[in-house]
C-alpha cells in the first residue's frame, strides 16, 4: 500500500512556495508544505489502534458487496445499515450507473470480494437514536476470505464503514485495492460537536445536509443546530407560526418548516449524527418579538419608552406561560434528550432603563444586580424545560452566574480568554462541559489556521494559547519543582493596560484532577454566521473543522501536525471527490478537482 | 423606485450583531452593518453621472426586447451585441424556458418595451479585440417610448447592458420595473484588472468562465492570467508540449488545451475583457524545467551538483533560443497587445552557487552584483519579446533593477511596503504603471475587509494606510499650510524597533505631478492560489474584488463607505441570482439564495 499510495501522493506534493510570502510562515510551517505520504495512508481522524501490513487486495465493484453477518442483531430490515451500504459503495465505486457499463468479471484470487458487517449487541440501536451514552466502537480485519466488521451497536458500524472507504485507494493502474489491515477503535469524547448558526444567515436545507454528509465524513456526531437569534427566526412553529411568519427573514423562502426539521434529524440519524437545537434566552431574542407580542422587555430613553426592545422579559407571567408552551413543542419535536438553551450575552441596559423592572428588582431584593434577574429569568426556564424530561446545555454565562442547574446540565465554554480557568471551575462544581473557545471557525486567517485547532488540547483546560501551562503541569507531574516567569516578560510591551494581563496570569492555573477531566465530554466547532451562507460555508469550515474531528475523535497522543498535513491532504481530496467543497490546505492538486463554481 | 426599493432593502435590513463581537469593529463599522436603500439603488460600480427620476415603468419579458437602432453601426450581424441581448435578456428576466408558461400580454401605457442599443462610431468594433486604449464610454436614456442606449464602441454598450440592467428591480408586487433616467458614464481608469493563479491550484476552464462572468458584471476589462508557476505548468504548448507534460499537475486532466485557450479568450471579448497571460521569468520556473532539459540553472552544493534546480539559465544560447520560439508561439496565441513576462522574486542563491555563472558574471565584470545578471537575462527577454510586436508589462523589480525598457512599457507596482514611493519612481522616470500592492486578496482576514481595498486612492501615491497623506495633498492643494504629526504620536507603543517608522515617515511624500498621475492607468486585484481553487475560489473573490472595480471605474470622489455598503449588499445578491456564489458582507440575506453547496 505504502508504493500505491505514494505514487499519487508525490502527484499531489509538488508543491513549492512563493518566496514573497515566505516570511510569514515560521520553520515548522515551511517543512508542512510539501504532502508525503503517511505511513496511515489517509485516515482521519486516526483511529485508536492500527495495524497495516503490506499485503493488498483488490475490490472491483461488480463483485463487491457489503453485507449483514449472519450473526449480526442487526439484518436486512435495518434500514439505517442498508443506507449507508449504499452510500458507502458509492463512495468507493461511483453510483450504480457507472457500473452499468462495465463486464461482470470473476473475482481473482487476490481480489477481495465481501465485507460482513456484525453487530454484536441484543439492542443494534438500529431504529434508536444516537445520544452521549451511544457506544460508537468497532473493530474491523481485512483479509480474505472477506472483510470483518464488528461493532456492538450501529453506530460503530458507520464509523466503521468510513473508516473501511478510506482504507480504499487506487494502485498506479487505477484498480481499487486495500489492504490487510487490523483497526480497533472508539473516541477520545462522546461529544463531537459542530454548531452552525441559521440565523445571522438562512442556511437552505441542502447545505445543512452537505454538511451533515461531511460531519459524518469526520465522524463528528453532534449537529449543534442555532436555529434561531436576533437577526430572524427561521424556525416554523406549529405553536406560534407567527414567530416565523414575522421574525423570519421571509416566511415562505426562509423557514424551516416542521417536514424540514424533520428531514435534518432523520438525515443525522441516518449518519450516528445528534440534532441539538439551541433556543437562546433571554438575550439574542431581537426576532422573537416581532411574532410574539409582550415577549420582549420595552426599553426606555428617560421616562418615554424608546421604541425599541431589549431582552425577554422576565417579570411577566405572560412569558413563562409562553416558554411553556413553545417548550413543551420542542421538545416533542427534536427527539434529542439535551436542548441547548443559550444564556449569553445578556445585555442589561434595556432591563436598566425600564420602571417596570426596576421595581421588580426592588420587590425582589436583587438591588441593582442584574445577573440576579438573569439567573431569575433561567432558573425558571430551566425549571419548565425539565418537565419536558429533556437535559439542557448552557453557554457558560449562567454557570458563572451560580443559576442552580440539573445534574445532568451541559455547561459549555465558549469565552476565548480564560477558557482554562472556567473548565477548571465547571469541572470542579461537578458539571460536564464541552470546549468551543478555541474552535470559533468563523475567525479566519490567512494561512494554514487548521493547525492552531488542531493542537489544542482539551484536558490541559488551557485554552489554545497558554503553552507554558502544560509545561508547567508536565514539570511538576514528574515531581519537580518549578517557578514561572512566562506571562511576566516585561521587556514585551503593548499599548494599552498591559499590567492586566501580568496580574491575572496565575502559576497554579493547570491543575485540574482526572475526575474534574472525565466532565469534559467534548467539543463542537462553531461557524456563527456572520460572514457566511450558502455561498461560502462549506469551504470555509470544510477541512478546518476536520483537524477539531481528529482532536475529540484520536487518541491524546496522536499530535504529530506533518503526519496530519500529509492524512488531512489526502482527505481533503476525498471530500472532494464525494461532491463537498473542501477548501485546499495549500498548493496542490486533487486527482478530480470539485466540478461546481 | 426609492420606495419600491426599500421594500426589498428593508427586508434585507434585518441584522443585528451578536454582542461578544461588537468590541472587535469601530463606531465607524458598527454603523455599516443595517443594509439601507441608496438613492443610487443597486449600481455597482457607481457610473460617472447619474440622473435619476421618481417616474416608474414596466417591463415584462413577453414585450420586451432589446433591439439595434436603426442608425447603429453594428446590426444583426453583430454577434458579439446578440450575445449580449440574449444574456442580459435572461439576467432580467429569466431564461426562455421560464417565460414559456407565460400568456403573452399587451403592453400597457407604463411599459417599457424596448431598449435600442445605438453604436455610433464608424468603427463599431464589434469583430475586434478589446486594448488599453478601447472606448468604454456609453449613455443611457431610459424614458417612452424607449430606451436608447448610445456607444461609440461595443465595449461601451456592453457596460450600459449591465448598468440597464442593474436598474431594473422588482417592484412589491414582484413586477419588474425600472425608472426614468439618464446616465452618462466612462471609466476612471482604463486598466481594470483580476489576476488569478492557474498554477499554484488548477483552476477547471468552469471556474475561470464563471469569474469573466462575475468580471462583466463589475465592469473588469483585463483578466491577468497567471497561468504557470513553479508549482505547475498546466499551459499545453504546441511548440513545447513536454512542458505540461511533465509539468502541469497531470498530462491530460490539469492543462489548458489550445481550444480551451482559445474559449477563455473569446469569453473575455464578447465580454469587454483583455487576456493578459502572464509567463513569468527568470524566477518562479521550477515547473518549466520538467519538461525542459538544461533550461534552468543546476544549483550546486560545495563543489557538487545539488540535484535541485534555480531559475532559468541565463548564461546559455539554448536558453535565449527555447524563449524565442516560445515567446512567438504565446504571441500568435493571445491576441493581446501586452504580455506580462514577471521578473519578480529573482532567488540568487543558485546562481551564486555555480560556477558557471560565476566564470560569466565575471568575463561580464558583473562583480557580485547579480541584479546585473538578471538584468542581462531579463533585457535579453525583452528583446526577444519586442520582435513579436507585443508589449510587456512586467513587475516591479524589473524597473527598479534598471533594465531598459520600452517606452509603452506597464510597470506592475506589488509590493506593500513602500508603493507609494513606487508609483511616483515609476512615474517619475515616464513609464505606465498600474497598482496591486494594496489589492492583494488572496489575504484574507475577519470581517468586512472589502472597506479597506474601497479605500484606496491609486492617485495618492499612498498605498492603502497612510490616510494622512491625503489629507496632507488636501490642505495643501488648498492653499494652506500644515504641519505633520501622525507618524509621530510616540504615546503608541509596540514591541521592536518602533522609531524605524518613525524615521522613514516623509511629509512630503504625497506629492506627485498632474503628468505623473495620468501614468497611473489603473490596477488589479490579485487572488494568488496557495489556498484557493474551485472550492473556494469564487466567494472568496467576490465581492470583496467588487470594491476594486468601484475604486478603478467610478469617479475619485466616490467614497461614500455607507452608501457602498447599501449598493454593495444589492449587487452581491444579484451576483448570487445569477448564479455566482458571492459571499455575505454581514448578517442579511438575498430574496433568492444560492442554490449550490
Amino acid at each position: 500500500m505504502i508504493n500505491a499510495l505514494r505514487f499519487s501522493l508525490l502527484l499531489l506534493g509538488v508543491s513549492f512556495s512563493q518566496g514573497f510570502l515566505n516570511d510569514l510562515f515560521d520553520e515548522e510551517e515551511q517543512a508542512e508544505r510539501v504532502v508525503q505520504p503517511s505511513k496511515y495512508g489517509s485516515l482521519w481522524p486516526l483511529p485508536q489502534k492500527v495495524q497495516l501490513s503490506e499485503v493488498s487486495f483488490k475490490l472491483n465493484g461488480v463483485s463487491f458487496k457489503i453485507s449483514d453477518a449472519k450473526e449480526s442483531t442487526a439484518g436486512s430490515s435495518c434500514s439505517l445499515l442498508q443506507d449507508a451500504y449504499r452510500r458507502y459503495y458509492e463512495y468507493m465505486f461511483g453510483s450504480f450507473k457507472r457500473q452499468e457499463g462495465r463486464k461482470s468479471r470473476h473475482a481473482g484470487p487476490s481480489d477481495l470480494t465481501e465485507l460482513q458487517v456484525w453487530i454484536t449487541s441484543s439492542e443494534s440501536d438500529c431504529d434508536s437514536f444516537p445520544s452521549v451514552a451511544s457506544d460508537e466502537s468497532y473493530e474491523l480485519t481485512v483479509d480474505q476470505p472477506y472483510a470483518v466488521l464488528k461493532a456492538p451497536k450501529v453506530w460503530g458500524a458507520l464509523h466503521g464503514l468510513e473508516t473501511f472507504s478510506q482504507l480504499v485507494y487506487e494502485d498506479e493502474n487505477g484498480a481499487k485495492s486495500i489492504n490487510s489491515t487490523t483497526i480497533s477503535d472508539f473516541p477520545r469524547f462522546a461529544h463531537r460537536g459542530i454548531l452552525l448558526d441559521s440565523s445571522r444567515h438562512f442556511l437552505p436545507i441542502k447545505v445543512l445536509l452537505a454538511n451533515l454528509q461531511t460531519m459524518a465524513m469526520n465522524k463528528f456526531n453532534v449537529f449543534h443546530w442555532h436555529i434561531v437569534d436576533d437577526p430572524s427566526f427561521p424556525y416554523l412553529s406549529r405553536t406560534f407560526p407567527q414567530l416565523s411568519q414575522q421574525g423570519a427573514y421571509h416566511p415562505y423562502t426562509h423557514v424551516y418548516t416542521p417536514a424540514d426539521v424533520k428531514m435534518v434529524i432523520e438525515f443525522g440519524r441516518l449518519r450516528g449524527i445528534r440534532v441539538i437545537p439551541e433556543f437562546d434566552t433571554p438575550g439574542h431574542t431581537q426576532s422573537w418579538g416581532k411574532g410574539q407580542k409582550d415577549l420582549l422587555t420595552p426599553c426606555y430613553s428617560g421616562s418615554k419608552l424608546s421604541g425599541t426592545f431589549g431582552p425577554v422579559n422576565p417579570i411577566l407571567n405572560t412569558t413563562y406561560d409562553f416558554m411553556s408552551q413553545f417548550f413543551k413543542e420542542v421538545s416533542t419535536v427534536f427527539p434529542d434528550a439535551y436542548i441547548h438553551l443559550g444564556g449569553d450575552e445578556v445585555d442589561f441596559s434595556c432591563w436598566k432603563s425600564n420602571p417596570d423592572i426596576q421595581k421588580f428588582m426592588k420587590q425582589q431584593g436583587f438591588g441593582q444586580d442584574f445577573t440576579k434577574l438573569e439567573s431569575f429569568y433561567i432558573q425558571k426556564l430551566l425549571d419548565i424545560v425539565a418537565t419536558t424530561q429533556k437535559g439542557y446545555m448552557i453557554w457558560q454565562e449562567v454557570f458563572d452566574n451560580g443559576v442552580k442547574l440539573k445534574a445532568d446540565t451541559v455547561v459549555h465554554v465558549w469565552i476565548g480568554g480564560g477558557a482554562n480557568d472556567e473548565m477548571a471551575k465547571v469541572t470542579g462544581a461537578g458539571y460536564t462541559t464541552i470546549l468551543s473557545a478555541p474552535w470559533y471557525l468563523d475567525y479566519i486567517s490567512y494561512a494554514q489556521d487548521w493547525q492552531k485547532y488542531y493542537k489544542v488540547e482539551p484536558l490541559n483546560f488551557n485554552g489554545n494559547k497558554q503553552q507554558y501551562q502544560s509545561e508547567m503541569a508536565n514539570i511538576t507531574s514528574s515531581g519537580y519543582q518549578t517557578l514561572l516567569s512566562t506571562p511576566w516578560y516585561l521587556n514585551r510591551i503593548s499599548y494599552g493596560q498591559d499590567w492586566k494581563g501580568h496580574y491575572q496570569a496565575d502559576p497554579q492555573d493547570f491543575q485540574g484532577t482526572d475526575e474534574q477531566k472525565k466532565l469534559v465530554i467534548g467539543g463542537e466547532a462553531c461557524l456563527w454566521g456572520e460572514y457566511v451562507d450558502a455561498t461560502n460555508l462549506t469551504p470555509r469550515l470544510w477541512p478546518r473543522a476536520s483537524a477539531v474531528a481528529e482532536r475529540l475523535w484520536s487518541a491524546k497522543e496522536v499530535t504529530d501536525i506533518n503526519d496530519a498535513f500529509n492524512r488531512l491532504s489526502v482527505h481533503r481530496c476525498r471530500m472532494v471527490e464525494r461532491g463537498i467543497p473542501a477548501e485546499p490546505l495549500f498548493s496542490s492538486y486533487c486527482p478530480r478537482e470539485y466540478r461546481g463554481v
